[in-house]
């Protein structure tokens, strides 16, 4: 799936059903899907010859980092906002998820610089693999579910390094109304809107084993799927100041849930 | 004026005040200018050499081109919706404003694809002369005033080819109260908000000639600035999807002005 019309292969998993034997599947470019479409549409035998590398490596061991701030008031509640280490096997992976894990050191940063002593603690959590099986995320619900902990809201930054549109809300209608009183204070920094939907793939399992309200950061998704999962995914294709006005408009966020909590 | 942080010159227009001598004027990259303030923080002697060949040419003939969708109810009241032929000198001028030229066709396309017999004449017009004192905007409003035409709208295009964000207008509260009233209408092609504001350079005259209400169209301005008169103005910069997104609020806008009235 690609927004592109370049030719460079827009990659994606690929997922067996048990019942059947496993076919080799690749991702092609766009123009060549459109070559083979047309050269197939003519119903004369087609014949392309295809090389593929894919295989599965045993699995190896990795780690979530965990950065907190400690609460002054509630030093047991918890604010979490984190973005995935891990990145697609074919990419840098800048935007996904580079950018929201500079986003959440980012945050820290700006609060430790402005010397804020938070109510909550709050962690920033740079989550393990994400894009094969989300083992970090599930780690980390487990492990807040074993030891009772209270989490107040997760957020996350898993949708590209772009100009900040939107927060969208995975809660109860109370805390989005709550939320939602506060968009006039968010707006000036670039989110003109807060919607209900998803949270995020990491912070999902916080939800199905705490009930803990998500967030997922929204930037503008016009070019995200131009360079998703693609070797065009560098470093080069992520704009600083859009970055930047990000992790504000996460800032922000984490600064009035500490402050009027949800 | 420049959000980048790259060496190219962000260049602009250099202005004398008749009373004094005119000294030459060049625009240098935003790292060669830190270089040279560092330089003369040191209160030693600085000497550089520059050479510069900027100079006036002597004006030629341009034109404005305008297509024409004929009013079947009202012909002899116009919409206008435009943008610029001509570009600053160091570049492609693709955002600026190849963007409001493509789009400025691609509603007219749109339109006459779509078979719409409008009930406003609907001017399509790439004005003359933007970058350089504007003529192309007088020369169409003194036309108008002197065949005494009635305006409805007049909106530009004239801010980058960047994902859709707002439309502000220069018009009376009436108008405004109107026009923001259709925002559910257009929100879901991706303008989010309509503003108080400015309209365009080349449209500015039919205001002040003939009191016509103004809209600019405002996309995303946070990498407009990255290539603002910079030779990195280029075709490459602009994003397909975006680019034709914007044209798409655009013909929204006209279809909604013509059908309802201002």
């Amino acid at each position: 799936m690609s927004h592109s019309v370049d030719n460079i292969p827009h990659t994606g998993g690929t997922r067996y059903d048990s019942m059947y034997a496993k076919i080799p599947a690749v991702a092609v470019g766009l123009r060549d899907a459109d070559w083979l479409a047309a050269e197939l549409g003519k119903n004369t035998p087609v014949k392309i010859s295809l090389k593929t590398n894919g295989h599965f490596l045993p699995d190896a061991e990795g780690h979530n980092i965990i950065g907190e701030l400690k609460g002054t008031e509630f030093p047991d509640q918890y604010i979490t906002i984190g973005g995935h280490l891990d990145s697609w096997d074919n990419c840098e992976g800048a935007h996904d998820d580079g950018a929201g894990i500079t986003q959440t050191i980012e945050v820290l940063r700006t609060l430790k610089a402005l010397g804020y002593k938070p109510r909550h603690t709050i962690r920033f959590v740079l989550f393990a693999n994400e894009e094969n099986g989300a083992r970090g995320g599930d780690q980390y619900a487990e492990v807040a579910k074993a030891r009772n902990e209270k989490h107040v809201l997760a957020i996350e930054s898993d949708a590209g390094g772009f100009t900040p549109r939107a927060f969208s809300f995975n809660s109860s209608d109370a805390v989005f109304e709550k939320v939602k009183s506060w968009l006039p204070l968010i707006a000036p920094y670039g989110c003109s809107e807060f919607t209900r939907g998803g949270g995020g793939t990491d912070i999902a399992p916080l939800k199905e084993q705490l009930g803990t309200p998500l967030c997922g950061f929204l930037p503008d998704s016009q070019r995200y799927f131009d360079i998703h999962h693609a070797s065009t995914d560098t470093f080069e294709s992520v704009n600083k100041r859009e970055l930047e006005l990000g992790a504000v408009n996460m800032a922000a966020l984490v600064y009035l849930v500490d402050k009027y909590g949800l």
